[in-house]
């Protein structure tokens, strides 16, 4: 490759951006919806403006992009992640490869590289799990799979302030819902950078791998109501204890997915909520969420039946009544063939061996390949962290993803039409 | 006994303060420190200030009260309870105690009745354990197992706000908080009426009893610290989940309190803080609180050394660290003989049976009984419900505590020096 991305410019932006809504700890606060979102978006509409002369422009779903015209009339290549983060989570996750696609975007730009295709940066809209019970927000409402309908009603889970209200506060508008929807086949194609948030990386001793599929997230909401009543007049045997019987209901979650000892198959109940939640009184309500993640249908609905049998149980001995309520049910999804070998030859010239994984996490690549052809770059992350204050990525890892999606973005721009 | 209260104003007034801090479900939220807390405040002062003709005094924890003076020089016979309640609590928890002395007073004061002691009606703070994490506050301080030093740097755990601010809000100084304090013997006799809270006096048919102890409380606080991480990409054996951790714990304290099949033996986990809470991240933390109620401090310890063994199993096997903080360890008080007496015979002039019973709640009656003579009596609360929305005594239940209570004041009147 004749240009070269200019890292230590990529490395200042991310600790740059990692400034808004970091805490006291080190982590960063920057939830979609938050003011650290919108100080976000404000940096990156005025570094976009400021270095490299173009204007961003929002979608009705609040989706942020910049983009530089390409010598023929043909469809944009499209690259980008998110820059919304978990609470006290990572400098990476996300913002690297928005940072990573405008760096390239800034290379092309102050080399006047000439492209065929169009080039988009983009920066998704509410990719992580928000309060509002959602995520990859911004990538599921330009592939059509929500809708306005889907988000009219859609409230902040403690505030109740209303998405539509959360989204005009950062220039969307859920009205206009149908102006940010894509069709199929109108992007040639979509590119995304990100850190592996596990430890498949660093265990096959490897800095940088192509994505191959990305793993289906099936997500329910469980409502446990038993009764709330006095913590010591209540006799032992008299009670229906929500937390109890969530306690129970968690454990057995936890059973049903070890019993595969595959690592592709993981469950979590990381959201709980006691009501009234007081020392004193007996929890008369609790509500879980669960997570649980496999790249094969039928090992999820094996979990799935065991649930329903282990919350008859609970039902039956503890005298609660239990409600299941799916929320999401994303089927694992495989990437493009041609993406995939443009991105291995990225990381061959890199100097890396050309590798491919599953992905155990969701990323907005797996609704943009329900539009286009997609690919993904993951960037080892020490230690395997993910998804909290401890992530860490190697500069040198992040300059190879960056060099070898340059490349990719450079071949693409030849082969595609 | 010649005079009456009026059993039709008593309740008048009961449901007009359920009004203040009512929520849409009927329950009342009028936490310590919260607005509808300063509203009862202002409601009881201007209620005994325009219909007794006394003006409240409020003490450095902000105690409320009013005096009647006697025709001796003899110390006061206090009556009375509180008027905070717990989230989405019932009416009657409190406040039937604060207007049953209310109306005693209001009866005493229109009938001109002449009593030889000052008759006192107090409305104590925060009986309620509150986000400050106390209970039984305002008695505590009174009888000096509360100090300063103790509070000094007291906060909300949510909000942060200081203690001490939130006294200031409702007429009380920290900074004061000896002068609130009475030595032993500065009063003559402390008299409480209270729904039962539990289903005791429905099983024995009862509708009012005396109360011969208040049951042992024990608090701890834990902490349990694992680590936060993706839950898609962090392989199940790879988890140090301090959600599943605590729920492990929970039901072995369950176990511990069950297997001494004793009706005044129990454990309930009822405040659960999961950190970060989110769907898709693996719970780093988890906080809970466990209180502990026996009427025998070696059935506490029993338990105590159960939940240190099941502590070290868990740490062991989930890889997390747990961390343990006693809270709250007050030992069971036993009430005095005189004044079960003369609330016996009080009873015994409503029609019913003299019967006494273990309190398994904790009352300020038992911080007064620190001080002075204190007996209590309770008021079956239907289908045993307490601390809940569906809180509910019957009027003639209500009526008959009154009664007894009244005839109780005028025999210790008489008796007491």
């Amino acid at each position: 490759m004749k240009y070269k991305i200019n890292a230590d410019r990529l490395m200042r932006n991310l600790f740059e951006m990692a400034k808004i809504g970091m805490n006291e700890n080190g982590g960063i606060d920057r939830e979609f919806g938050s003011e650290a979102d919108a100080e976000t978006r404000e940096w990156l509409k005025e570094y976009w403006n400021k270095n490299i002369g173009l204007t961003a422009a929002t979608d009705a779903i609040a989706n942020l992009r910049i983009q530089r015209s390409g010598t023929e009339a043909l469809l944009p290549i499209v690259m980008g992640s998110h820059h919304d983060a978990v609470p006290d989570g990572g400098k990476y996750d996300g913002a690297m490869g928005v940072l990573i696609a405008t760096e390239i975007m800034q290379t092309i730009a102050e080399n006047e590289i000439k492209l065929r295709h169009p080039f988009q940066v983009i920066s998704f809209t509410g990719e992580e799990p928000s309060p509002f019970n959602l995520s990859t927000l911004g990538s599921k409402v330009i592939c059509g799979k929500l809708k306005k309908e889907d988000l009219f009603d859609c409230r902040h889970r403690e505030t109740g302030e209303l998405l539509s209200d959360a989204i005009g506060k950062v220039g969307g508008d859920i009205a206009q819902l149908e102006e940010a929807r894509l069709q199929k086949g109108a992007v040639a194609a979509f590119l995304e950078a990100h850190n592996e948030l596990g430890g498949y990386l660093e265990e096959e001793g490897l800095s940088i791998a192509s994505v191959s599929h990305i793993t289906g997230i099936y997500r329910e909401e469980i409502r446990i109501y038993g009764e709330a009543n006095h913590a010591g007049t209540t006799m032992m045997q008299n009670r229906k204890d929500a937390m109890l019987a969530l306690s129970e209901l968690a454990l057995k979650i936890e059973a049903a997915a070890k019993e595969f000892h595959d690592p592709n198959v993981v469950a979590t109940v990381g959201y709980v909520k006691i009501i009234p939640n007081e020392a004193n009184i007996i929890a008369g309500e609790a509500k879980a969420i669960v997570d649980i993640r496999t790249y094969k249908k039928e090992k999820l609905e094996e979990i799935l039946v065991k649930i329903q049998a282990a919350v008859k149980e609970i039902e039956e001995s503890r005298k609660v009544t239990i409600k299941r309520k799916e929320l999401l049910n994303q089927p694992c999804q495989k990437l493009d063939d041609e993406i995939r070998a443009a991105i291995g030859e990225g990381i061959l010239q890199t100097g890396e061996v050309k590798k491919q994984m599953i992905s155990m996490a969701g990323h907005d690549a797996a609704n943009m390949g329900l539009l286009t052809k997609a690919g993904m770059i993951f960037v080892k992350s020490v230690g395997g962290m993910g998804h909290c204050r401890q992530e860490y990525s190697r500069k040198e890892d992040i300059v190879k993803a960056a060099d070898a999606l340059f490349y990719t973005l450079i071949k693409l721009d030849k082969e595609l039409d």
